[in-house]
């Protein structure tokens, strides 16, 4: 849970990044901005700010903006009695984001879990996207990310969102955001 | 069919609108960049430049740049054998764009077809979007679309992009570019 004011105090932040990176939204965006801080409260550690531009049944458009360091935990998306799970592909538009992925090791990895949570974390193939990069991850595919030490946007192109479906590795956390 | 000179020329304005507005590209997307005249050989008066960023079985995301009163011509994407046809939201980032679609025409619409086209234009349902603006569209829809007078650069957000299944209103349209 965060409180009003942790709420408030990162939509401030989320829309100086949006404005300085050129990206521009409506003021009824700008009322429905998305803080998620995975239930565990500590939201500058573990969470995410985002902007649902579009969600249909067949696609969806997100900006993920991030806090320097912030965390996004480990999940995937799977899929549910034959129908896949959610295809998507993160491109990178302003700071750099670390994207974790299951696969091969990567040795020396740039980044650290969130302390405490680090049973939590087990992809660790690394995949560094700067602005311009971008990757695309199958259903399925276990991956955390971590912005750099200037925060993070990264838009965000998929197949339609079920956040209730996601599943995450750590069983603590609650993906619907709970705010009191 | 647009000549070598000409592409390459609508790649520089292309890229420059992009950096104007903080849109980061990879050298690699900037090879490959589209340059469509729908085979007229007008480009200015009827054309789009095309950055696909992702096209993958399910979904796809794109940047569509403009020239100041550059249109997009009137099409729509079919539903076949029962498969849906492409579903896209058009997303404003800057400039503005004049969208038209099927349904009830506009009384005042603000743009005209390009000259000598006229009869190629049927849908007069006016939506103007301007940054932050957008609107999605339902497959089969007949739309067209024009820039203003400082061009635009619109955001895609769709469905797999499958142009050969494109259907245009005039008959005399190639979607595919040819150049040489």
């Amino acid at each position: 849970m965060i409180t009003q004011q942790e709420y408030e105090s990162a939509v401030t932040r989320t829309l100086q990044s949006l404005d300085s990176a050129g990206i521009v939204t409506t003021p009824q965006e700008r009322a429905r901005l998305e803080v998620a801080d995975f239930g565990l409260g500590e939201l500058e550690q573990t969470g995410l700010q985002i902007l649902t531009y579009v969600n249909t049944d067949r696609c969806c458009a997100k900006e993920l903006v991030m806090f320097p360091g912030q965390t996004c935990p480990e999940h995937w998306h799977p899929t549910i009695n034959g129908t896949p799970g959610k295809e998507e592909t993160f491109r990178c538009r302003s700071g750099a984001v670390y994207l974790y992925v299951s696969g091969e090791p990567t040795a020396s990895a740039a980044c650290r879990p969130p302390a405490g949570s680090e049973t939590a974390y087990t992809a660790w193939h690394e995949i560094i996207l700067r602005p311009g990069d971008q990757y695309t991850l199958s259903p399925d595919t276990p991956h955390w990310f971590q912005a750099g030490p200037e925060g993070a946007i990264v838009s965000e192109f998929s197949t339609r969102s079920t956040d209730e479906a996601d599943q995450f590795r750590d069983p603590r956390i609650k993906r619907l955001p709970e705010i009191g």
